[in-house]
């Protein structure tokens, strides 16, 4: 397979990675997504990585890269689907995923990605309220 | 690859194919995909197929039964992505994807199922206008 798909859901864009991420096909996907981004004025990013048993350094660090490229393209990323083997074997090999953040599926994804910015999702024009920015315990993760 | 991931996007699944699939693969899809209808309740399905260059006798057969098998479980589902050189070859081999809607790309396919059935997005709880609203028993359940 030459390339991976870039699916378009509004104003997100949805990867689902399904083969071995060789080198080629890891840098087209870097190329493919940054210029749908662009040319679809993208805000976020999902990538799902629930058909993959292994997340070793190299992918952990393709997925890294394509969190900056999008980032500075105005695009927050979320990883979502890893699987609970893959979690533990990333922590262990001490791969963090830096500057990644993560979701359990796509629902959720979608879920924070809109939380981020509600503003754009506000059809009617006027802002939405935004909560104070404390009352959500991102500390409840442990 | 073992298998391929069935996402959720609200009350639809959606399902990129990128690899070739041979006959245990796509045994397997059928399966995952019909217990995914069962489990979530969801009313249609998506199958990209933006990233396959070739649909040969096999891939439209197994479209079809996909189609078919939603169908009986109450979901409609929907071909989107793709590209004019497989539609050419589609029709070129006499193969007509029997039963199957087909969309541009993943937007218009969730467009198509949410007119296909508005009255399940109808948010403020009143029902748009239905020909006949009372002969149709089977959505209440849920």
């Amino acid at each position: 397979m030459e390339h991976i798909p870039v699916l378009s859901l509004g104003d997100i864009l949805l990867v689902s990675i399904q083969v071995d991420l060789e080198d080629q096909l890891a840098l087209r996907l870097q190329e493919d997504l940054s210029n749908r981004i662009v040319a679809t004025g993208a805000h976020g990013v999902i990538i799902d990585i629930s058909a993959l048993d292994i997340v070793d350094s190299f992918i952990g660090r393709m997925l890294s890269t394509i969190a900056s490229i999008s980032r500075v393209l105005d695009a927050e990323t979320v990883v979502v689907g890893m699987r609970p083997a893959v979690a533990i074997t990333l922590v262990e090999l001490g791969l963090s995923l830096n500057g990644v953040r993560t979701a359990l599926n796509v629902e959720h994804g979608l879920r924070l990605l809109r939380d981020a910015r509600p503003a754009l999702f506000a059809l009617d024009g006027e802002a939405p309220e935004q909560p104070e920015p404390d009352t959500t315990p991102a500390t409840v993760r442990d």
